[in-house]
């Protein structure tokens, strides 16, 4: 029987606020089986840009990463907020092992092409080092992913942190019954954004197109939808999209 | 009989000068034994707290840590220059993995408390967790350590990159045989700061003594030979104090 792992998606705006952050951490701590954190800091990334003079642009809200924005990103994903959750798990008594992709070889990516937009320093995931992941898993440290990938040629790159979970989720389904958890601000997928308590409680692929169709599919959620169905058809059990603090209401999507 | 290990610390200046660390990246590449690499990155946090409009302080050669400085440290030491040190490795076929004091609960410090001095969030080294860096190196990931530690309370702290690498060199030579390089810009401990070639080809403990006594000893070397010694007399088989591209070369120090 496969082992049970549970891959969790922080977005940045949990980040920001200890209100929401701080109750999470906690949970995260105290929830069974093996897991993995995975987590951004878009917005703390776009103030510092600015404050150094360097304007963000985004494109169907995934960032363009020229090299100004890569160190910037390097900076506050790589560094600030991953440092920081791993201490503040480690006092929560989690083992965490803060890692980007380029640590331990665990996450290849290759450089977007240039066709419609040029992302810049953008990676499209190719290759989750499973056997690694699963050996540090089974000495029971938990690794903690930024938004960070690299090409195995000494280039980083910025991978949306949807995305790493997602991939992370797929590949290490092939060892473990692995449930997707994007957890954020707002209690759900919402069919009106406007009103929180208009929670979609189960979506599938058709039901989303249907949405989608309707234009009622944000910016926001668009990566996170996407990689919730890829992540299920490539193996994934279960996907959860919900609040950062109520873990196990939401969105569940599946298949059909 | 004990494995070797090689313990490599890499300063700020050397970090920002690619016509220097690349030569040493590719000649770290091919070092035989187990290794681990420590690297500061204090031009770099001065420059950019700068532009931040933070004033970095300085008492003996140690910079004093406030709670922004705390945070450009976390940027630049444990995001831009550890996952660019860590990209660049992989590359050169190094399987590095970046690790802060916090990551793996590998190095836990306490912050120090004030005496004549308050040095802010700066953190003080009590334990090294030698078990999980073995696990590591025998398993031939590449430790690579950023300057900074945390007291187990969830408080990241910063912790001089010579400290950590001394440290760190005492504590595995308990399972190794383990040498401690400080490389550096200059060509070794110099007799006169002014002339490359004044350097000391040996010093014990009662050369260094003298130097000390005669104000030889620059502010920036205080810490090297400080830990350099502590380093022997902790059990340390070798320490050396050299080119960044000349690793066999410089100043050897020993206790006697």
């Amino acid at each position: 029987m496969k082992g049970k792992l549970t891959v969790f998606k922080i977005g940045g705006k949990v980040l920001e606020k200890p209100a929401l952050l701080n109750p999470f951490l906690k949970n995260f701590s105290s929830w069974p089986g093996a897991k993995i954190l995975v987590h951004g800091g878009g917005a703390k990334a776009s103030q510092l840009a600015k404050q150094l003079g360097i304007e963000p642009q985004m494109v169907n809200g995934r960032r363009i990463t020229d090299a100004a924005m890569l160190e910037v990103a390097l900076m506050v994903y790589g560094g600030y907020y991953n440092k920081s959750i791993v201490a503040q798990l480690q006092h929560l008594g989690v083992n965490a092992l803060g890692l980007s992709g380029a640590d331990a070889n665990t996450i290849l990516a290759e450089r977007r092409p240039v066709g419609e937009f040029n992302f810049g320093f953008v990676g499209d995931v190719r290759k989750v080092n499973r056997q690694r992941l699963h050996w540090f898993l089974e000495s029971e440290l938990v690794p903690v992913f930024c938004a960070l990938t690299h090409d195995g040629q000494g280039q980083l790159l910025n991978t949306n942190a949807d995305t790493i979970a997602s991939e992370l989720a797929a590949a290490m389904s092939k060892i473990y019954d692995t449930q997707l958890m994007f957890c954020f601000e707002k209690k759900g997928v919402l069919r009106n954004a406007d009103d929180e308590n208009s929670v979609i409680h189960h979506l599938n692929r058709a039901g989303y197109e249907a949405l989608y169709k309707q234009n009622l599919v944000t910016d926001g959620m668009l990566p996170k939808l996407d990689n919730a169905f890829k992540a299920l058809q490539n193996g994934v059990n279960q996907v959860r999209i919900t609040n950062v603090n109520h873990l196990t209401q939401g969105t569940l999507i599946t298949l059909e």
